[in-house]
């Protein structure tokens, strides 16, 4: 799959320019009250700066657009080293464990930089100086930047999370609880099913566009064959009232309940919650964007690592769904989308029948390439493909996903133990 | 699954004892040359002592299938403490990176445990005392006991390679290297294929035995269905001449070639050869249990980890292949049976067109449980099914995997990064 | 010794606000040019960051005098969490190795917080309404900033280090390299001596005031006896060229030059040159407040830890002075002040024959408690005394000390390892 | 100071072997009982395994004695490579936290290394081949292989305190709980006073030999003079019944009481009380080398660290005398020799009124050079001198020092945090 096949074309530049500047704008909107000093730490070595992912994105459009025409006047020569992520072909990179350590540029350069190069991209698109390529790269740095807006509010949260009183990004109302629905489950019948995204896998083979779809990053195919057993998939995520359940019934202290892997985790780090979850003067309590808030008992649960999803299911007498499953479950289903993003709220609501956008759902399957997977041409190519050992898939979208940036084959990836993504789990069995 | 499926029945107690006693016999013999001391310290926490390795085989007859029988007096009951590896059903163990701190019980107090557990083994299995179930866990106590020989050996060689002097475990004469053989490719059909060890997956589902051809792990099963596209695999394994290739054209240095993990984990450790390589005056030379020898080219090629394999499959401009594509290419193929183990040798030779018994081969499927999996019952069901977690499957056998405990469907798992196994692999495209 | 005791009177209340506010002014206008994210890092736990420390000595005026007073309204309760450094008796504290993670409060916040505490104070000074007691806080507040002003310089200094386009704090010309002076040696005779602040040890005992001195830290007395043999010390601090022959003759390949921990220190962290030095391009150049700069020959070497002073000793056939001889010899030479803190330069000029204001010495001494040694009393007593273990004294002053906190019987002290200090070396014999 | 200075001559060649052969039978009577499995495992990097002290005793003879005569045949050269402790001046050594994976020499190896190299030295000894330096290097030799047997002992306890079931080394009757001494103090008079070993420091200067009283390390010297206040010293050393008061008054939960470093280290270790104290079923206990025993109220407290030596005395309203108070207090006071090492013992009695012989005393002195202290020639200098930093001096002797091994000047050190060795205090104000 090359990354052009699978741009829908937009009929003008303007329309391209259109939908570059809605994204951009985006981001600005998520980082307007957050000040130099909240844009500035890196909380942990997986987290990065707020100023960072806002450079770092605009950096990227940069680097593989603006960059190939001899005209351009780079913005400046050292952000190379300090927006370049992990791309290996592009050379030299900050350590990625000190992107907090990195003072100047500061927010006021930076978002003088994300103005330079939105006018270089916009005048670009508007004349019409793009070929396809190039405009599958616009379309994949439209998608890196909505999967960093994800990121920014991922690691601002970490960030927030370890301050002793709880800041508040975005303020809001006290959630009501609800009535718990009961659990239901749906059939899907096995057999032979076309997975990913691309071309009919079971067709003539072709290097034309998709299925029709838009975009998707290669990770996402080939499209291809999978043998299912017929299997049931629940109606609905597992939530905080579930996990309540869980803890109850002493799940963090049964090791047969766990991976050796998973247990080896939560001895260490003493995990006997998930994650931002206190107890405290007989309640549970959550750190949410908006502060720290009583449990809301019918949300989803949020922020469990992939270890904690599978002991639930084992304890649950069920199991995690494979990501195959999961897109069987999703393309068959008459599966309304959820909670997207809304920056008035950042934070999933009441679980309902959605399979994608409340929150991240692991699933049984390691991130594997998928037969016939040819990573993207060039620097891009880093993308998605160098990151396939010992990550998990994850499928759906969360609260804190932007809307547009969700779809049935999209595969998100984290480690095992990973819990700062808004990440929970759907029971299958 | 439960264990007894997979039990072929043998026609008398005098027959199920000796096959108990050959497994024994050959664990002594492969510890009979070496002294307390060698028998003591443990080099790593994921190696284990010689002494541990052959008090734990013994403690899981003891502890499985001795203990049940009321009127069995308990050798001492400190070693379930001692030898008691991970199974959380039964209790506190000592902890597992302070193995080599236990002097006591001495090899010469082992040898006599070892000697009191086979005299209770063979009265019960000579009295016919044990019903089907308890023969069950006797195969797989065996089979148990197949694969620490090999960690024996691995553990072995590991520790002893820490040595300034390389000491010897075995002495043989020096190989004699011939003509590397070019590679060729064998083509296999896809489709849909059934994998994995059982009753047959398309057919009725029956609680019977399988397809009749002995014991298999849990993890081998169910056996079922996947659809493979078609493929090629290549006829052999890599060899050294061919990673010496790899080596000249700079592979330990190409980040291009590598998983992200990968090649953070070999500049973290300095990796730039297989493990037990050593470029000395102008020669390459590598560690065995023979000695420091110098390096054959026409073997194949061992002690990589799965980064290494994966970035060599790369730069071959081919990939590994998956689990189920091996066991498919191992089933319909005319493949010999390799090296296994020779308590004289105790290292692969020229490599052939075997694809068990020479070196381990890394595949390029995460170790996950097969549709419909669930593990055996009791304590020894946690023998393979908590480990289901960023492990490595790899199929075959190697070298010093004992004669009758290798299979087509044979699922051996390591961590990326592990390379003290006798690990190899094998191209596929 | 009680903190009062050493406070020379003043003799009016105006007289205290001003000097209050001078200590205040000068860490404003060595702050006034950082922007928000450079006062945010924290670029090792051994160092804060700028906004901490301004926040930090604010509070300790807050804590220790303005608190006592029921009629303050504190600031904002949650600061005493954020800025109290380590002081056990007050309380909890953010975790010493996160306080880059706090955003908030920011630097308008500090600002402001500053300008309530300033306010108060001055008014409480002016009104006369502190007493001795509380006077004498006050002073040890106003040395606790300004030290602290130098922790800010160094702290800074680090951060920047890490950048990779070496930021600039300061402006200012090149220095000249000029002729380098032989190095002379002074003999200084021995006995009985009388070392430390305080009272004189030989006469009467005595609660009274000290030998009119002025303000001494608690670790600086009693003042008491030590018999010192004769001994020689060095005319002047030890050379940046002096340390390149040092290199220059394998002083960081040679084990017997180096202490035990020393030499496994600089084996493991891989040190070949003093802190901040860098060979590129067949020059030495250094990292300074004012940028990267080619290395000044006739300077005195800085940023050298214990371990390598005192292998630069072995080497060149002397030894460290221990800080009794060193102030022995302070105070009986005709020694001229140096280059105290002049926030247009903040770094070491040409080596002279000041002992006191160009860099901070390494003694032979352990930082140990006086003969008779009593830490303050309450809280504050917190300030030296618990630190009294594996640590190193140093004496003298640097070019980053502020002025009027130099005197010759100041002990400060850091860990063998440390070198982001102003440190070097003189050489006794 | 030369080491010959400090041999008192002896009347002939085979009174030197009778010394040489009493001190090497007393490391064979100390470890016949030991197995190959209890002499081969290292429990911690400070610790060695016991085969390894048994060679590298041996080969402390054979480096720097034998080998001079180009006549003898070393036993096996790659002995220095594994034997050889620390002397960098020596060569390459085996890495020290790796002593306990060389199996190979074994314990039979080792036994006829030592029975080769005593007969050499008792031939080179009764023949008078050994120069004056030479001898006073049998000497060394011997006093060294004297501090091994007592590390033998520290080091076997902590091993096999390791163990679960608490191995016994030697078997003895449980001991009686008497009558608690109530503390009493004896009053020290100040002035200048002569310290350390060898000639006298007030009179003429003199390379002869010291004052009469036979070998000292090269630490001990030169003697010099100091400077002490009166002070008190208690009469005996802190015993179980006084450190139960300390833990009952919240000793280890106090942080006004610790040192800065102690308390870190007292969080992050979650001491609560000394090495070896366990408290089980309402019920003290403490691990012995004969086994895990109950706590004897009236004896010496051992196994305690600098820091918590430090944190009682200063709860207990007093202090740690220096090294000099404390040899200034054994010199002049009437103090009897206590429980030196006896082979069926191996543990400090009742507390009495010696203070030489029942535990290690830590002193309040870091472990620094002597004024003049010059290191002994060769690459026996490293024994002493190089350790000199971030170390604590202890005096006097405990109940596994060997007899004739103590004396008023011995210096021995560890690191704050150490308490494998036979540590207790004594108080001072």
């Amino acid at each position: 799959m090359s990354i052009t096949n699978r741009v829908a074309p937009t009929s003008s530049g303007s329309t391209h320019a259109d939908r570059f500047l809605e994204v951009r704008e985006l981001t600005d909107t998520l980082t307007a009250n957050l000040s130099a000093e909240d844009q500035t730490p890196q909380s942990m070595t997986d987290a990065s700066p707020v100023k960072w992912h806002r450079a770092h994105v605009t950096w990227f459009f940069e680097e593989f657009i603006l960059r190939t025409d001899p005209s351009y006047t780079v913005y400046d020569e050292t952000y190379r080293y300090h927006f370049n992520s992990y791309y290996e072909a592009v050379g030299a990179r900050h350590p990625r464990p000190d992107r907090g350590l990195v003072t100047r540029p500061g927010v006021a350069d930076i978002t003088h930089y994300r103005e330079y190069v939105d006018s270089a991209m916009v005048d670009a698109l508007e004349r019409g100086a793009l070929d396809d390529a190039a405009l599958g790269l616009v379309e994949l740095g439209c998608n890196h930047e909505q999967q960093h807006q994800e990121l920014i509010l991922m690691d601002l949260k970490h960030l927030f999370s370890t301050h002793a009183f709880a800041p508040v990004y975005v303020d809001r109302e006290a959630d009501e609880t609800g009535e718990r629905e009961p659990l239901t489950w749906r059939s899907v019948q096995g057999g032979i099913t076309e997975v990913g995204a691309g071309s009919e896998a079971s067709g003539p083979k072709s290097n034309g566009a998709g299925s029709g779809t838009g975009f998707a990053y290669d990770n996402e195919g080939p499209r291809h064959r999978v043998f299912l057993e017929d299997f049931e998939i629940a109606e609905r995520a597992v939530t905080n009232a579930e996990w309540l359940a869980f803890i109850a019934d002493d799940g963090y202290r049964r090791p047969e309940l766990w991976l050796s892997d998973g247990w080896a985790h939560i001895r260490e780090t003493g995990w006997e919650a998930p994650g931002y979850w206190q107890f405290t003067d007989g309640e549970w309590t959550t750190f949410t964007l908006s502060g720290r808030r009583r449990l809301v008992l019918d949300e989803p649960v949020v922020h469990v690592s992939f270890y904690e999803a599978d002991a639930y299911a084992r304890w649950a007498g069920a199991r995690l769904p494979t990501e195959f499953e999961w897109e069987a479950a999703a393309v068959t289903g008459d599966v309304a989308r959820g909670q997207l993003l809304d920056p008035t709220r950042c934070h999933p609501g009441r679980a309902g029948t959605t399979m994608i956008g409340d929150v991240w759902e692991w699933t049984a399957s390691a991130y594997l390439p998928y037969p016939g997977f040819v990573p993207a041409n060039g620097a891009v190519g880093e993308y998605n493909g160098k990151f396939m050992c010992d990550q998990h898939v994850l499928r759906g979208a969360s609260a804190v996903t932007p809307r547009g940036h969700e779809r049935a084959t999209y595969r998100n990836f984290f480690p095992a133990s990973a819990r700062w993504a808004f990440a929970g789990l759907r029971l299958a069995r």
